[in-house]
């Protein structure tokens, strides 16, 4: 049997369309995979499933029959803002590669403020030979925003190197080895006793300015942020605020409200933050189009869809 | 009973000598311990043991009975050369904490270079936004120099963070899930096959300009380099081409042949070389003195005295 085409909808400048096509198709030698700019209208009439990277809404339409896409991407907020009207099934890529990859950034950027490091190029770069006090990582404390797949692959792999873990969720989780919180009043202890934030949660209504004066100012000592979350969770002009008064002493960002950022953005020069192009946990074609490829296998077989993202929740 | 003072013999600039004395009195409250230059000359004729943080050679042959010194220091190069011509028995600190935290120190490095943060700086002080591709730990190789206790422990944290491991010591040693190799030719072998150079190596008449324009050569693609242990082992001139040649891309110095590193040094402003000032293992003074401790206790309970530095082999 030959089944209707499979289209591949990404923006129209993304730069990795070709590579996508070629993966999936790889992981799917039974499918017909084509970039939706490649499909006639009969075609577009019969899709049922849709491959999506962050497509244009305006795209999915042109699909009257479609019942659900497949994220190649984990986060898929925007996504779910645009198809609000819909009941278009949004199924989230989950990849544990991608826990994986998560997880060592977050420890690979951990070790980067706890070893200092951005204090020792600042003092390589004024001939400063001046070692800095060594504070062991079983007297360091890292706080976890998100205790989903990522975060807790992420508190695992901390606790592993010999780190205090915390973690605070939507709804109390249980981890081993980490203290979890929930709710405000949760948020505001782990805050309290806190000397590395990590973000790690999707942006929805709830999170959206979740880091603000109101919460920086819960920050019990001089503590350091590493967002790689999504832009939009941090207030930006309250970072900048908590950064200048020495609450915050150095923020990583891997995630802008805008990307790329802005070439006038004040992150760029700031000495306190480190700018990264979004590349804590890139996908990894194969790993992905593999499990893409399991997901539309059982639809093809017994019309199974996968699970999907919760539109009240928002992920 | 009481014993005869215990000396504490540093450097007369040692910063840290006060500190030392303090964190050794708290862990051996049945000994007296004083720094040197405090002790006349019928406490110096008593003494038959010492503790020392890299002395100088003159302070110890005040002690015409000392029989064995207990070096706080895990590197005792200088102090092996400096009493070349004395049977004064020469003890390491073994520290478990030490190879955890120089663990720590490789794992940290090793991801900075994995995930490419010289680059990204370089890039922010750009403002460019540019995500660099990302190769999975499983795809790179680690070499360690040096598989002693210190090289066994960074050989677990980075198997455990699933890089491909390789290690070369003196003599061949059997690691878990690690490639060994032994002498000149599986040197060459390993450097044939390697994306990150971690130096772990005691510096002895063998690993003086191990690191050279002939070993750098034998690397089988561009590489990065880790030194963390001394300097002398790296030929600077041979490092210098070697990065310009594009042989290496990044080096991350953390000892260097005179330290602190010499304000006109060339690595502080090579673009391709992180400058740490010696802080890749720092010991923990409370750790190191309960070590320290027990190696005292058992030599006035039963004269015994710990295994010790052999003189022919430098370490």
């Amino acid at each position: 049997m030959k089944y209707p085409v499979l289209p591949f909808v990404a923006r129209p400048d993304d730069p990795f369309e070709a590579a996508w096509v070629d993966a999936l198709r790889r992981a799917m030698p039974a499918e017909t995979i084509e970039p939706i700019g490649r499909l006639d209208e009969a075609a577009l009439q019969a899709c049922e499933v849709a491959i999506v990277a962050n497509p244009r809404p305006e795209d999915l339409r042109r699909m009257p029959r479609l019942k659900w896409v497949q994220s190649v991407w984990a986060g898929v907020e925007r996504m779910v803002a645009d198809l609000r009207d819909t009941d278009l099934k949004i199924v989230r890529l989950v990849d544990p590669q991608l826990s994986d990859t998560m997880a060592e950034a977050v420890l690979a950027w951990t070790l980067y403020l706890h070893r200092d490091m951005p204090k020792y190029a600042s003092q390589q770069r004024q001939r400063q030979w001046k070692p800095l006090e060594y504070v062991r990582p079983q007297d360091k404390t890292v706080s976890l925003l998100g205790l989903g797949a990522l975060g807790a692959a992420a508190a695992a792999r901390l606790r592993a190197n010999a780190f205090r873990v915390q973690g605070w969720s939507r709804t109390l989780r249980t981890l081993p080895g980490v203290t979890c919180y929930a709710g405000d009043d949760g948020l505001a202890r782990m805050l309290a006793d806190t000397d590395i934030l990590v973000c790690l949660l999707p942006l929805t209504e709830q999170t959206r300015g979740l880091l603000n004066d109101v919460t920086f100012s819960q920050l019990g000592r001089p503590a350091c942020l590493i967002n790689f979350g999504r832009g939009a969770i941090v207030d930006d002009e309250a970072l900048r605020r908590v950064l200048e008064g020495g609450g915050l002493r150095h923020a990583v960002l891997d995630v802008f409200a805008t990307e790329p950022l802005p070439m006038d953005s004040w992150h760029w020069t700031h000495p306190a933050v480190t700018v990264l192009p979004h590349v804590s946990a890139p996908t990894d074609q194969a790993t992905a189009s593999a499990i893409v490829a399991a997901n539309v296998a059982a639809f093809r077989r017994i019309g199974a869809i996968p699970p999907h993202v919760d539109r009240i929740r928002g992920y």
